[in-house]
């Protein structure tokens, strides 16, 4: 029997919603297949938390966190209490930073049962990997000057540990899936950080002479997306590629209310963090009409990591026959509640053989 | 009678191919109206000028430039040959710069004819005014040491004058159109620059109460783009958020292909230039199958410029009902050549009551 502790940190608006019906699900499975069990904490941290005390999460937050397995994050941000840099610089994004969760991994496939906006999503099935720790997000810069004369300097910080260990993360993913790897860049446009991610790719692709390697510039590569999105197998981005990248991959499903995404720390000194693609939509919160598929999606990632392939696996199929059963709720076309398909999935958890 | 003088820029690869026959319909647009005659000179700037000269346009090629009422370009870049940010840099962006072109207006609408990759294309119809003057794509930055430690800085300069000449400008075209403007930010990640932009556009949204304004991050807009593109009216964005959106947009359309861009001077001090949104294509030049499209709707955005918005209306109407007739390129299902397409265009242009 093992034994996982996992922080949960469900954070804001339908991110209070799916995370329960997530973690309900994972207990479920744990009883199915009847050789782990789960002890979940869950922190109140977010825009609330930080309403009261002044900061997202306690002041030691991160040493709290650290004893844990793996934290799973329903989503962090509401702009109506607190404004979006606040908030997410001082929870999602300072978790990341501070555990050395360098790689955000976020795939993206063709689901049987959903009504992709493309006529022809049918092969679809990408796995984006996302710069984690630097590049476009970056502290560094300033203004300077008011009214007329202001000027606002953003750096973009672009490392060659975090760089290499984004591509080499890539090719081997690549090499476990079809064989194909494409790096987003804009090396004609931006003329510093690009070109230095370009060579970066140059140099290791000769590591893996397999690999079937390209890159394209992200304005093409956002359009072939949507015009061609079966020819991509692994996608290497940086942070503010990968981000887009990535909703785009979300939209093709059918809603980014599906799309997962874990935040890997591959030293194993620090947990890594599951949270889905989507945000807090605090519009919807409350109605119970949230679609869990995401944060559940997103706790499978979280077997995976954790060892648990079989498990993940059915959970994963499980999704799968949900929808394509027909329930889903309504982002998706369904009229299900949020509740409801948590239990449907839970039907289908099963050993698979 | 009216004359204009028209500076022409075919550049590189079916920039060659789509530019001549953008100059006949032109050419055959002003012999049906009667009204006005183009004098057309070209300049054999690009990479193959490169090649011969180490430079891709004569060292007083901006003076030359400046005695036009309109600059026409094809694309620039041919990879193979030199490396895309000389290229670019030593040609597109530089006359850009040089010309104080500070605004790149990008339409994308829905066309009868065409395949979109989306299901439900019909209602769409934007119009992107994208800050083309800084931003993302500077010059400033550099890298430090070598190997493993090496770093690379790239900055990102944003001043509060082509900000708010950018937003602004969004906002008079959204009150001549369906009054809706969305701001591409990304102010929770980049947390230097984008606040700024945001800061000026809630200054500017002041001044024109009536418009319908709102913000968007741009991996969230990106994936509306893709799942309910007919809610969005004008957008106005960052350098690079808007090179990637209105590739999104060429997409959406069926193909690059078409999509055309107008480089604008707004000061009325150096001509403006227009150029499609695609690039040069190496892959496919010499073929006689790239799409002159893009090229033939640049040349109605040059019409518009000058003032002959019954010429560019007599256009669009052309390429809509050539495409609608089935006489396409092969990037849109059809087997025309180059040259039929434009052939056909120029058998419907006329003279609209
Ligand atoms: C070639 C490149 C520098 C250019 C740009 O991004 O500006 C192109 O993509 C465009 O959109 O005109
Ligand atoms: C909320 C935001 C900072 C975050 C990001 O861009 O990293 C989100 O969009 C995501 O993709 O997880």
């Amino acid at each position: 029997m093992k034994h996982y502790r996992i922080a949960v940190i469900p954070g804001d608006g339908i991110g209070k919603e799916v995370v329960p019906v997530a973690l309900d699900v994972l207990q479920h499975t744990a009883e199915v297949f009847g050789d782990v069990t789960f002890n979940f904490t869950e922190f109140p941290w977010g825009c609330d938390f930080y309403q009261k005390y002044g900061m997202m999460m306690e002041e030691d937050g991160i040493e709290q966190l650290d004893k844990f397995d793996a934290i799973l994050l329903g989503a962090v941000g509401d702009p109506r209490l607190v404004p979006d840099h606040i908030s997410l610089w001082g929870l999602l994004i300072k978790i990341r930073r501070s555990m050395d969760q360098s790689l955000n991994i976020r795939p993206a496939k063709y689901f049987e049962g959903l009504a992709s906006p493309l006529t022809a999503p049918k092969e679809f099935d990408i796995m984006v990997v996302r710069e984690n720790s630097e590049g476009e997000y970056s502290e560094v810069g300033g203004r300077i000057h008011r009214g007329a004369d202001e000027v606002a300097i953003q750096n973009a910080v672009f490392t060659r540990k975090a760089t290499e260990r984004a591509m080499r993360y890539g090719f081997q993913l690549a090499s476990q899936r079809k064989g194909k790897l494409t790096s987003a860049t804009k090396s004609n446009g931006i003329v510093h950080s690009m070109p230095f991610w370009d060579s970066v790719f140059d140099e290791v692709r000769e590591e893996f002479p397999e690999i079937k390697a390209n890159q394209n510039h992200i304005d093409a590569l956002a359009a072939f997306f949507v015009s061609k999105p079966q020819e991509f197998d692994v996608i290497v981005a940086s942070n503010l590629f990968g981000d887009i990248l990535t909703d785009i991959g979300g939209a093709i499903m059918g809603s980014i209310g599906i799309a997962p995404a874990a935040n890997l720390n591959i030293t194993g000194e620090h947990p890594s963090m599951f949270e889905p693609v989507h945000g807090s939509a605090p519009d919807i919160y409350g109605k119970g009409i949230a679609n869990p598929i995401g944060q559940i999606w997103t706790a499978k990632m979280m077997l995976d990591h954790l060892g648990e392939v079989n498990m993940g696996a059915s959970l994963l199929q499980a999704i799968e026959e949900t929808t394509a059963a027909g329930v889903k709720t309504s982002d998706i076309g369904g009229q299900a509640s949020t509740k409801e398909v948590g239990k449907e999935i839970n039907k289908r958890i099963k050993v698979l053989s």
